[in-house]
């Protein structure tokens, strides 16, 4: 068994570094949505999936979708998908890994010519990561239903829209609403991706259940204090807007640090207005991304983090300038999909981690219309967004085992409900 | 009396004014050194110490020099000086405050006849704030012997050297040792300046002496750690370089607020590598100025903030690269000259505030070979190289009153010493 699942995990690596070659550029993978990369990559897996024996067809937006139907008609609809757009120097496996592995366990159903108790549609979507309109999920936004047609008015930085993205990608935009699965119709969705973190690399342990996909409120923070020479304010007249910051970061840190492993804190950006070694700085803008799988949790941190920012301003005599400018609720994934992963993780032997997912998957527009659930691939030091990206052979063929006998219980599940 | 030190101080104003009509931009003031502007607000000034019937002549380096000679040919020289180049979009009062209040000291000793125990030099120094050359002191270390004459061959951005610069000015490099007042003949130096801090502002207090010109070490910090996905990497994973530079921004913030008011540390600049609101921040540079007038604290802290960083960076698994960029010794100034000042300004009938200057001053290599010493005058809110730089009419009153009982002092002083 573990032979030929590493027979199968080999077969994926050469496709995931077949793809790979296709980009805009080198030596990162680069094929943002709708580019010519982008189509050419799309139709190499498109003859893949046809290789196969899949009925497959492209949707108004892009998305490559190849179904194994069910010999019941009234079946719905199980959807297995990634995204095959990526970043701008991007590495190999983000989004292509999780398509591939998908149609490596549809080529084993077809082999077996198994009969399965519903659809299964392996679905590439063709924009997860938003690089070019700077927008996520359009393609599972369609799948879903939940598309915005305001979003067809928007411009790449060459000023092409949307809309005539999809005019020169040969695809519909009239018609997209027909390309969303009906809300009756779906039965689930599994989504494989690697980790893009450094749990399991740490840990080494291959594969990890997804429990929720984290909410997010991103803020911008201002301190205005007095700039001055640093030679001749004394400590205690000044008004130091990057002490001031300085604080706030640290506790930013010491909150998440003391409120359990759901919440995470990061300013990520802090810039100095006008600043010089010998200039007190006199204001400081930075950033605050605040992730966590619990909405009041999340809701909470932000209140305490917004009180301290404002006590620490007013004990510094420094103003404070707060801007929430973007925030996302947490997304739970499924209990029952999630139940029936753990247990063919733990079927398979692999010790069963649970994670939250601080970034976004495709699996938040699904959530809102069909049960949802992901597993993590461990990757290379949990490097992601880089061409450093990798996995291993025995992680993906671990991974093909867990999806497998996921696949199997499922079809187990629900030939036993249709008794 | 209070009469006619502010009708001199309305005159020294009108002079400032005037002399800072002359500018290569508008609207702040920019005269660097050897510009056009330069050279006509050297003109300005020149005519009127010509006009008080003092003997004037421009040396090598472009100090503007007039004497007002004792009637006694072996008398030494004390030197009234401060400078007449401006940094970039500077104020009206950092350098020319100086002179113009010397060129008013000499008037009245003139329209007295006075005849002195010490020939007096008013100076005028062609280059204080070392923009064009990045170096200081070029005037001062001419009439101080220090020059270093490897500096001639240093460029401005245009490519002219030091060297080309003087001639185009009218100088001649291979005369500068001429120009220096040989040791032996200094009495002593005495320099009028804008504090440049907010000290006298908020004690709304003239004057105050200058016991000493602080010493700096400047360092630069990098703290490495790790990059990394603000969502997918939990907080006891994070190798946060930001946090790092955090901590040691606050330590620096609370040693230099614990030991006392000779000391002060600003981190005036600090970047974060390739820095996004998502991103970990993986690296972060910094800085440190450190100014203290005793060397021996100075050490002290320059080792106790080095040994945190140290430790903090172990601590927290990062790399430190620490580098010091500069560093000076402090200079104190003249204890008898210090007692003569405090004298004055006891007996002019204002509080005696003793402080530290944190910024650099021509009294630096002076010290090297004469007693020398400073007296401040108190600005708007401590700013400068601003054009906001300001300073009221009473606090310019006040210091002609006490600068002129200082140089009476010195005068009694010389007097009875010479009996």
């Amino acid at each position: 068994m573990q032979q030929e699942y590493t027979a199968r995990a080999e077969q994926i690596m050469q496709r995931i570094h077949e793809l790979a070659a296709i980009s805009e550029d080198e030596p990162g993978v680069t094929r943002t949505f709708g580019t010519p990369a982008f189509l050419e990559g799309r139709d190499l897996v498109q003859s893949w999936m046809e290789a196969a024996g899949l009925l497959t067809r492209v949707d108004g937006i892009g998305n490559l979708r190849a179904r194994l139907e069910s010999q019941n008609p009234d079946a719905k609809t199980f959807v297995l998908a990634s995204h095959i757009d990526t970043v701008v120097n991007a590495g190999k496996f983000d989004g292509p890994l999780g398509v591939l592995t998908g149609l490596d366990l549809l080529e084993q159903l077809i082999s077996q010519r198994a009969d399965l108790p519903f659809h299964i549609e392996l679905i590439a979507f063709s924009d997860e990561e938003g690089v070019r309109f700077h927008t996520t999920y359009l393609g599972s936004e369609v799948v879903t239903g939940a598309f915005d047609h305001a979003m067809l008015a928007r411009r790449d930085e060459n000023g092409v829209t949307l809309d005539q993205a999809l005019e020169i990608m040969g695809g519909d935009a009239s018609q997209l609403a027909l390309d969303a699965i009906p809300a009756a119709e779906w039965l689930g969705y599994f989504e494989m991706h690697i980790e893009q973190g450094p749990v399991l690399w740490e840990r080494n342990v291959p594969v990890a259940l997804v429990t929720a996909i984290a909410g997010q409120q991103r803020v911008e923070l201002t301190f205005r204090g007095m700039a001055g020479h640093a030679g001749t304010v004394p400590m205690n007249m000044r008004q130091d807007a990057l002490c001031a910051a300085a604080e706030f970061v640290l506790t930013a840190e010491q909150f998440a640090q003391a409120h359990g492993q759901g919440l995470v804190a990061t300013v990520g950006k802090l810039s100095i207005s006008n600043s010089a070694s010998n200039v007190i700085p006199g204001e400081v803008t930075c950033t605050l991304d605040l992730r966590s799988d619990n909405q009041a949790q999340l809701a909470d941190a932000y209140k305490a983090l917004l009180n301290f920012a404002e006590g620490l301003a007013a004990q510094r005599n420094v103003e404070l300038v707060w801007k929430l400018v973007q925030q996302t609720a947490p997304v739970a994934c499924s209990q029952p999909l999630n139940d029936l992963l753990i247990q063919a993780i733990a079927e398979s032997g692999y010790e069963t981690i649970s994670l939250v997912s601080g970034a976004g998957h495709d699996a938040v527009p699904v959530s809102a219309v069909a049960p949802a659930t992901m597993m993590f691939i461990r990757c290379y030091k949990g490097i992601s967004h880089n061409p450093l990206e990798n996995v291993e052979l025995a992680d993906l063929a671990a991974a093909i085992a867990v999806a497998e006998r996921f696949i199997h219980q499922l079809r187990m599940k629900h030939e036993r409900t249709s008794c």
